[in-house]
């Protein structure tokens, strides 16, 4: 019977060029914008059918010999009791998970119910994938960076800004970082993308960092500057492809009344079709669970379409080849929280003990010389931002050493003349002793 | 006073070439085989003095508003009560430590416990720097391509390998991967490295992979094969600047007697000028703790040293910029298990119940007909490999196909000709029947 099982069953040896096309096809067809995005490495990843993907295919095999990871021989976990009395009270099934490996897109519970967590502030009708989990917001982001970087990518990054992306993007995969101004006059900008695209030529693939609440800004745009960004975005969608990637770290953590709380993910998604919408959001500051390191990465597109496969077979790749897969004990842990009913007033709670330390912060910087100190407008997040009067000539890091030497205080500087204030880990009552320092250090200098 | 405290304090923008020289400088100086190693990336990568680097300086500060994490105000974790109860009788410090961000080298106690872990059998007087902790061993591998992997670069591997050693080297950095064959003959070939770099000229770096216990093939060399190992690699460094990258996640799974457990990495170590050895391993296998992703990157350098210091800077960068800083919740769970004073006869109480499977497995296929399988020596690890005699026409995906449709048996097969068991996650009474199905479904195939 040899000739015929080999036609049923031998896998000719097909080569690599057909396999990656064929995981590219369905982008170029619906998603050609984004297709026109991908890295040249974006272009080759795809996730290729060896022990993940056989194991996968063997998951309710009787007996079933595929995985390299130690189990009682059923599929449990061998439970090491040190490590197992750590997880406390987790139900059998639970403590197995947390101890064996998570499938490289993540746990399937975790994924759905992540989903329906980011939706809660979704417009019915808007596309969204099932998120792929990932090792926190930094890892989803040199995601990102590996599928739409690469040397000489445009990344257009409002400044100031977080100096990861600059390392994800720039010093990881030699794509060009390019600024605009984050705030005008001392206002928030709605058009810093397009300010930072302006010199690259019309039909050039971009790619446009958006962080709101803003890392080291602490600003979320009111509905009008809302309105304007959208606008602008799509205006420069209008002369090329343009990945935006929504940085979504902070989300839900808005203070002042009146300003819109649900990410501009939703309003992007779908809109125009040059214009590819990525989501970075986790469990790191909406949960505080800084440890924990479970991040997600979202696509603007349904869960089952071919479009969503290709872009999970390439992530999983990329996701495999740099970390094998997600952490599993985390996920489990984010689990117990995602399962209880209460859990957004738990959620809530977090942002109510940062609005106390929020309107302390407020209420002190009100009161400084502006001689000394501009603080720019904040109203969410995690930050607060003070910019030195240009006329005093300092820099912020001059500043950063002389509170830290003799004020005993600890604050970012960021080039050339901001400070960052991170109230968020401050008590509410040494906020104002926090800003008098400051603002005496500041005063000592010029 | 401006004049002066400008001078005391103001941080005059050093070019960035400036920086990466200073970092570089005692790898060139001290490790110049390793230097002339390094990939363009591994080159430029220095930790940027940004805001983990500033947060660090101001730990001990009586304000911190320095780090973008939600604290209690006083350094504590903000607890979400549904994630702290997962966590079960932490201590409260240690409940802190696992809810907060690790800091990116790993948390300080992680790394001293695990060198010491690490150095039970190293013999004394062989440098190990003190370990950085990694999102798993895939992440460490990664990493180590970052540094050392790059466009063109030869990387030798034997034959038949773990796919994600191409996916990390090739498939991401664009290195070229060179095999030599694994086995000769059905006997482990100790020259494997050297035969898949002799055509690489003489002067070129190459990095290895050196796999033991390994990965499809479960074995270890004996103390002979073992000798001729160390003996090929030193006359390979006599050629070329070799990173030798002893991937060492199946460390301490060792079944037969009189064959050596300790890493190889032991006696590389410092032992030629030309010759750099680094060690990555975790508790992912050593304490089956798979779904934590904690792993280790060690280098052959004193952990005082100014080799260490610009190892590790390169290092945190990369970390930073891939995942942001390691999941600290592992880490601090792996804690518990590595301050418990019996923690090793925990883990000798795994490697008993994998000796079991080991030994059943062996005993079946010392049963089976040569003429349709052919069991390749092993001794240790979670695996066993098996050849498709060549006669038969037969390649591997064939029989996986055939095994998995009409015998519910899951195996991974591994181009052209090869099957692997991983007998670590099978009960030991259901290996014979295991090994009796695989042998039926080649019978059908012949």
């Amino acid at each position: 019977m040899r000739r015929q099982t080999k036609t049923l069953y031998s896998a000719p040896m097909r080569d690599l060029a057909a396999e990656i096309a064929e995981i590219n096809a369905p982008l170029e067809r619906d998603a050609p914008a984004l297709f026109r995005a991908l890295s040249p490495l974006g272009r080759r990843a795809f996730f290729p059918p060896d022990i993940p993907s056989q194991a996968a295919e063997a998951r309710s095999a009787t007996l079933n010999g595929t995985t390299g990871q130690i189990t009682d021989g059923r599929g449990g976990a061998v439970r090491l009791p040190a490590l197992a009395a750590a997880f406390g009270d987790l139900p059998g099934r639970d403590l197995d998970q947390a101890l064996l490996y998570s499938p490289v897109e993540g746990l399937s519970e975790v994924r759905q119910r992540w989903r329906e967590w980011q939706r809660r502030q979704a417009p019915a009708g808007v596309a969204s994938s099932l998120p792929l989990v990932t090792a926190g917001l930094s890892h989803a982001l040199s995601l990102a960076a590996d599928l739409f970087g690469g040397e000489g990518r445009a990344v257009a990054i409002p400044q100031p800004f977080w100096g990861n992306y600059r390392q994800a993007f720039a010093m990881r995969t030699g794509a060009r970082v390019l600024n605009g101004p984050a705030y005008v006059a001392g206002r928030y900008n709605p058009r810093a993308i397009s300010d930072a695209l302006a010199a690259v030529p019309a039909g050039e693939p971009a790619v446009a960092l958006l962080n709101v609440p803003s890392n080291p800004g602490g600003y979320t745009p009111d509905r009008e500057e809302r309105r304007a960004t959208v606008a602008a975005l799509l205006d420069e969608a209008e002369r090329r492809p343009l990945v935006v990637i929504c940085d979504d770290a902070y989300a839900g953590l808005v203070f002042a009344p009146a300003i819109p709380r649900e990410s501009l993910f939703w309003e992007l998604a779908g809109v125009h079709p040059n214009l590819t919408a990525v989501k970075i959001d986790g469990a790191t500051k909406e949960f505080s669970f800084f440890g924990g390191r479970v991040g997600f990465l979202t696509f603007a597109v349904e869960p089952d379409s071919e479009a969503a496969r290709s872009l999970e077979s390439k992530v999983k790749m990329l996701v495999r080849s740099s970390i094998g897969s997600p952490v599993a004990s985390s996920q489990v842990i984010l689990l117990q929280a995602l399962r209880q009913e209460g859990i957004a007033a738990e959620v809530e709670a977090v942002r109510a003990l940062l609005q106390g330390r929020y309107e302390a912060l407020k209420g002190a910087l009100e009161k400084v010389d502006r001689n000394l100190l501009t603080p720019l407008p904040f109203n969410s997040g995690c930050f607060a931002l003070i910019e030195l009067p240009e006329k005093l000539g300092l820099d912020s890091e001059t500043v950063r050493r002389h509170l830290l030497a003799h004020h005993d205080t600890g604050l970012i500087s960021i080039a050339p003349r901001y400070l960052r204030i991170a109230h968020c880990s401050v008590d509410a009552a040494a906020l104002p002793e926090l800003v008098r320092r400051l603002e005496r250090a500041v005063a000592e200098l010029v």
